[in-house]
């Protein structure tokens, strides 16, 4: 119990970077010792997240601008390092972080997809491809025993974890047919990051819900298939439908899948019970379906299944919040499980509410 | 151009007694000439909505309270009757006023189901059944000659409303397969009506969206099931899931149909724009999609269509205003064609945006 | 009643363009006949505004790309043009419009201020000067007289309007001390206009409210000066506190005035119905206080009067929306009176509630 | 640090016993130990709260009736109680706690002022007037001394809260005129309590700020002068405006209040600098304002000062998490300093940004 681990935050002035800053300040066992943002570099922490006054010794941390070059003065000041990067650039600033020994957790999509042509097929060139197969998906619940020790770890995207959690478990336990699924997810605003844009503007978000980047075209699309694929034994495709929803934090994924002959609700809920072992994954009890709200600023997710009976479909339910489960405290989560520690360490364990 | 119909509102202190109260006062034909609320009776028009106070003659207007003894009375004062009242209840007042000869749009569920059967299933024991056969289904844009001279109009609800209009056309045409099809629907909170209730909490319900009654539980399902089926020429059932939204108006519907042998989205598009030749109903373009906030206030409906190649699913898009296109100026609508009027007459064909 | 003014708007795009949009198409007597919007010139209205799409007279109207020195080609074709251009652009255009003979209604605060310097000061240097003694305030309660004929309308700011409108007829009774009085406002975010921001963020604007340029900062602090001024019969200053609160339209202000000896608030609720005769201004009744929700979308202000016996203070308030009775609604409302019609011909008096 | 105390919390369903649950939890001295709801008597915490599912040591713990008689029974078990009743009720809960030697921390106004004639002027009969002495007001900052071993402990209302720590400060320093003092303060919708009613529902919230029992009808006021009295070394009245504001949580005060002769805005930010020296008050630097969104569900308040020099007037401003600051989290703050702990030991000094 004495050791404390000291943590670099790079990206630290967006949301997903706010929520790590939340996050790492009240683990026992973290401390943070770097930020950097390159938009904010110079400014106190405090300047860009106010967020942050009550706690001096954060709030006065400044931001540096960090680039892959400086990674070698980090190696003996940091233990690991989060990075909060957009995808393309966050590879290369991982690969720096990692080749001078440190751990990284990296929260953009550059180590997701084991795939390189998947990869490059989505989100362009990547810059360290040898690095892929060193990574390992950290969705704790799924790939606990590769993430004992890893030193790279992929966190998952926000939708992905939203759709693969409710669903997996059907697939593992062959409850579902794995052909044809549909996630239908709906995302708060904070999901399309800090920097202002149309689509973000308060008079055009309040007030509107849409769809957006449907039919396969959202980047989340081969993240879900790859991991929902390894857990149905088979490569498989599935529609999935993004939505701007007029709400600040949350996803709520609304999955279909034909059942297999007869399969129940009871069956369904079990298979996910037994799949799901730490509180930080709550199957919600017959008759109770999931909420955005009940999940706000919490490390868990909350499922629920229910089945249509006259069109032989499963329902498969979630609820996280995407910044917390969906992104940074998920991270935290992988940051645990790969030292050994509980899932659940230090991290926000009951929702905010309301 | 001479003649202008006395109106009256039954139930004209809930929400789309309000939506109601606004059209009819800016519909050149229109003249509100009676009130009533069970809850409020004897208040002004101006007291329980003050919205209405920049129109004195709107809101001096008495709430009375009406029983269906009192039809007679109208019967020389009125012309038609639109009716805002809760299912059940509603039947009974339709029909007093329709025996005495009156014109009456029912916005309760009453009078939308033609099977008997269904509706009991659903609703409980029906107190006029005998009228269920003259009752036409409201959606103008799919019973246009039914509704010539209608006396009972049953104005559609406001989730069957935003998955008919996108799917109807395609199963007309022949583009979807009828069975199984996914209706996941997102509404605002006004959809739950205007008793408080912890569902509707403004706490409870900003930052927190939810599905609920899905799985067949939620009434409006037979209701879209009639009409899908009429345009199939077959019955069908469909997986139908609400949820509430965190904003005030608004529906957004996106339904998923399995397409036929090599259907293009082009074709879908044809077909809804083929079928829908007023310009209450806007078939978006190529690359655009709806968003309930564009439609807020307005008789108008946004659909669009996508394919989801590897899928082989079309998604069929709908945004309305529930209370709007939902639901009281849709009635009026339906009321405009029954007179033999252009369906938009007098209705708000801009939304108010933002 | 035969004529019918050929209308322009320049600067169609953002709120207060689509909200012109919106009035002037339900307007009997006004057609929409020319849109310009710099950035999106070329572009049909409907792809900037899809709230248009329902009426295809207006959505398919091409954005033209405005310069002054178009204004010769227009002179012929419109009777009146809409100005919703930022402050310092707006003067030249409108000037180069009224060279031409048309009549122009200026949304920005060009015209506003009667006095040069105090522009200067406010705003910089003004392009033309020599129009401001033709400029008419737009307050049509204020300045009825005045805007019979006006050439050049000078639309007020939306924060104004909601200060001006409560106290006015206080100062005009003498119930109240001159000095000292305070405004406290609160606007929805689209009075920041279209163009995204930190500020205007959903994640950074839902769930926060705060103030900003306080303490004489706000350039529309002259402005509600100078029309206090008018109204008391001498120069006064006044602290004005504008706030961004979490909703798209809407202002409350709150002023206080300390008054004179034992003054009753009936005597405050009759000064100002006194004063204001149209119901395009509602004094609520004793016990009712206002919400800018019951106002949404309307022409009209509500009022309301109460009086701290402890403190020997009067509280005025008023709400409106900030996009109708605070900028576009109103700008109609005074072009109505400089033609000799009805103030509220053609506009929305009822709120859109909910 | 070996000792935990165990802590009951009577009114554990509602909002502040929500926020008290969130903030128990996480306290590195303090054990959830019983829990009581009347309504909600015989359901486990999990059912009323599901946000704490992902606690199942504190969702499993089951909601008790209690009633003043079973005091005896909680002597033994519990350290501390913090009771979330209205009031009147409270006060004879809480007595019958104190009785049998519990220490007691009440939220609710029963012990927050110390006259008693004011006390029932503005809530009714007191149930324990004998114990008005015994109570210690719970704002730390301004009562720490006090705090030291207190056994009864009222914890400070919402909007007093905000009032009071940015003037006190100003007052103590003679900076300000006390008499005339303006306080204008904007609450979020959670501030009204979890019971449904009209003025809470989403649709009627959302889009609408109101201010609502204006000009001395709220019953904060006598607390707000009681504490500024206090302060000012004399008795004052204030003018108190409360409003509600379409969101969920925070509170954002301005105050007003005439400034002494040449009093600058840096005596001011001084004053406050000089009276708050943990940091769970903030002083924001000069340029930057408060808002709400920056202390959501933070121990912090932040407080911002500016002086108007053409009116002579000083802007006192402040906001806090009406839920957190303003009543739970302050609550086990002032159980903190009256253990002799640390102010901020265990609570969240972070807002949760966005």
């Amino acid at each position: 119990m004495t050791d404390v681990l000291k943590v670099g935050i790079v990206g630290a002035g967006g949301y997903t970077g706010a929520e790590l800053v939340r996050v790492v300040h009240a683990h026992p066992r973290l401390e943070l010792a770097y930020v950097a943002a390159r938009d904010n570099a110079g400014k106190r922490l405090g300047d860009v997240l106010p967020s942050t006054l009550g706690a001096p010794e954060i709030a006065n941390q400044v931001l540096e601008n960090f680039e892959p070059e400086a990674a070698r003065a980090l190696a003996g000041r940091l233990d690991v390092v989060f990075a909060g990067l957009p995808h393309g650039t966050s590879a290369a600033v991982c690969g720096a972080l990692l080749d001078q020994g440190l751990q990284v957790v990296d929260l953009s999509a550059d180590f997701r997809l084991k795939d390189l042509e998947t990869y490059e097929r989505t989100y362009g060139k990547h810059p360290r491809p040898e690095l892929l197969e060193r990574a390992v998906y950290g969705l704790a619940e799924l790939h606990r025993a590769e993430l004992a020790g890893a030193r790279l770890i992929a966190s998952p995207g926000c939708y992905p974890t939203s759709a693969i959690l409710p669903l997996a478990p059907l697939l593992r336990a062959g409850l579902v047919e794995p052909r044809g699924m549909i996630v239908d997810s709906k995302s708060g605003v904070s999901g399309a990051g800090r920097k202002p844009g149309p689509a973000t503007h308060f008079a055009e978000s309040a007030e509107g819900i849409r769809p957006y980047k449907v039919a396969g075209r959202h980047r989340h699309t081969p993240e879900i298939e790859q991991e929902l694929g390894l857990a149905a034994g088979a490569k498989l495709n599935v529609v999935f439908t993004p939505h701007l929803c007029p709400m600040t934090r949350g996803i709520l994924t609304v999955a279909y899948a034909r059942r297999k002959d007869g399969v129940s609700v009871e069956q369904c809920r079990e298979a996910a019970q037994n799949a799901y072992t730490t509180p930080l994954v709550t199957v919600l009890e017959e008759g109770r379906l999931p909420d955005t709200l009940w999940v706000r600023g919490s490390a868990c997710a909350q499922l629920a299944y229910e089945v249509d009976e006259n069109n032989d479909m499963v329902l498969a339910m979630c609820a996280i919040d995407n910044l917390a489960r969906g992104a940074s405290v998920q991270a935290v989560q992988a940051l645990n499980v790969s030292r050994g520690w509980n899932d659940g360490l230090g991290l926000p364990v009951l929702g905010q509410f309301p």
